[in-house]
């Protein structure tokens, strides 16, 4: 397997301060700035995009480790947040994300192994790997019969 | 001005290796991993969104710079690239991102101000700020009647 690959995108300004975005044959997004940096409420922002990037980076990552490890899962739910901070004389930084799972197993005697798998997805997940920002992991492991 | 600020995403498994992400109010994403692991074409990815994101956070910052700088515009599209890498002892990382506006200006006379503008986009764009792969630029200005 090839130790290298390219993601690309393109975006287009569309008045104002909004964009749109979309990668090979992705739907296109509306982008703008957020509401708080003089931009609309109800769409993508570059601070939601890269919460969401390392919020299913997570949850991509933990159901290929499950599937490897064949660890039932019945669902899964992630939040994540990412703090944007002003870092003297560096400008704005995504300092911080949290990643808080709910993960539902079928069997309480899978709880201890799930705990583990979670953790494991955390660490090997790309996306932290090529972030600055400290990344915690906050789980809930529910049994559900 | 609040110097910290919080951005939330939710994500859901939807089967095999498969989620959808939101934010607040913005559309829903389907994501999978790309087919080079596994998943589907044509849908957002975790690398693609990663990508998105310096790509709008560039495209807005240089859009809020141009504003204050009265720099007029008659278009701009910007295609972003990035690299993901697997580096020996510390698992796959996106290594380096390569931004490269299209942007158009009214008059020859704003070129110089223009490539000012745009590396300072760059060197401002926080997202860039965030992550650990190199950013270079490579831009192109034309100049459109």
């Amino acid at each position: 397997m090839a130790r290298s690959y390219v993601y690309e995108t393109e975006a287009a300004w569309t008045g104002e301060r909004r964009a749109r975005v979309q990668s090979s044959g992705t739907p296109v997004l509306e982008v703008s700035s957020p509401p708080e940096f003089h931009g609309a409420a109800g769409v993508w922002t570059p601070e939601t995009l890269f919460v969401a990037s390392v919020n299913t980076c997570f949850v991509l990552t933990f159901l290929a480790i499950a599937q490897l490890s064949k660890l039932p899962i019945a669902d899964l739910r992630v939040s994540a947040w990412g703090r944007l901070e002003k870092i003297e004389g560096a400008g704005y930084q995504i300092t911080e994300i949290v990643i808080r799972p709910l993960l539902m197993i079928r069997s309480e005697a899978d709880r201890e192994r799930a705990e583990r798998l979670l953790e494991k997805a955390e660490r090997n997940c790309f996306i932290s790997n090529s972030i600055k920002a400290v990344v915690r992991l906050e789980p809930e492991i529910i049994v559900s019969a």
